[in-house]
């Protein structure tokens, strides 16, 4: 089978997002596989019950398919850390605000959660993490997903100004600083959410390079 | 971009499964695309814990590719009532012993399922319904997934020996009898599993066929 030398077509979908910001994040991370993520004409609600990142990025993919019926792109991500059982996981974005381990008040999400982490780590030799994020495509009834990875520490306290969440508190490991003082090129090569993203890219290119071949 | 005109090579994957007969029905609807699923050395536990089709399915491939560190086919289905809200759903192999509804007793498991929808449908106009089933292939955080759909009507009463589960008191549309009553091909032909099967097929087929571009 010989390979295709023909410049690859750009192909389009949404992103099941309502921020132009990670419209330009994802856009930065796809386009050398040319594959383009625009902003829906309108936000949708989705409520994200899921229990995993796969099933909240199909949610997401799923909500936004199904108001504009178009290839959809979703991600959903968090932070895992061993010492505390997986958590935040799913919760990563509300975790000041639920049961597990007291509610954290008085501070912007971000904080709250960043301070939520820290006291709990208290006192704690292990203050192992990891970043994972689920990237999925879904077009009305099919789909393809890939997860990315980031393994590192949670650091003592916060550093840095960059990225968002848990970002000033994460050192990825090789490094010496946190996810929050690498600049934007440097965190989408080695955060989970560009290797999910290069990884589905990949398999979209796959699936979308020519007709399917009928048995 | 040209036909592929060289013969597919035989793709083999995993079937997250410890029923030989299902090895077999998957078999025969996979065979004209070049796949062929194996059944596993042994049987892993799989806590279907999920809230979706989607993600139940994953949760065993995932586990058997866990074990077994291979490409993995799995699928979770059921039967979708409209008047019941949607159930038995998720829970259409449990059906009888969940809160929803009461508990069945005294039967089989597929007796006492059946028992209860048509229990719970009596003296109800709407009896429409549909089979719905996911198919996912996971290899190693990465995969593809599709559904598929049989719509229908549950009947007054269980008629025919074919099949399982729901499938006596399940009427296709177009059909004047039970899914039970249908031979194994036609079924398969017309069957959620079977649609889902075929769409899941053809994507790997695509993705498996040849080397992915790099960008």
């Amino acid at each position: 089978m010989g390979e295709d030398k023909e410049p690859m077509e750009e192909v389009e979908v949404l992103l099941a997002t309502s921020n132009p910001g990670k419209v330009k994040e994802i856009n930065a991370i796809l386009a050398p596989y040319g594959i383009r993520v625009k902003l829906p004409e309108e936000k949708v609600e989705v409520e994200e019950k899921g229990t995993t990142f796969l099933e909240n990025a199909y949610l997401k993919a799923k909500a936004y398919w199904e108001r504009f019926r178009l290839p959809t792109v979703a991600d959903d991500s968090g932070l895992v850390v061993e010492a505390l059982g997986g958590y935040p996981g799913i919760y990563s974005s509300r975790f000041y605000s639920i049961d597990f381990g007291g509610i954290e008040e008085g501070y912007t999400p971000d904080e709250a959660n960043i301070r939520k982490v820290l006291r709990l780590l208290e006192g704690k030799e292990n203050r192992r993490a990891k970043f994972v994020a689920c990237a999925l495509f879904y077009d009305g009834g099919e789909g393809l997903f890939a997860f990315g990875e980031c393994k590192g520490e949670i650091t003592l306290k916060p550093e840095g100004e960059g990225g968002f969440g848990y970002d000033p508190v994460f050192r990825p490991d090789g490094y010496e600083v946190t996810m929050a003082q690498l600049s934007a090129e440097e965190k989408n090569r080695i955060s989970h959410r560009g290797k999910a993203f290069r990884r589905l890219a990949r398999l979209i290119r796959r699936v979308y390079r020519e007709p399917s071949p009928s048995p």
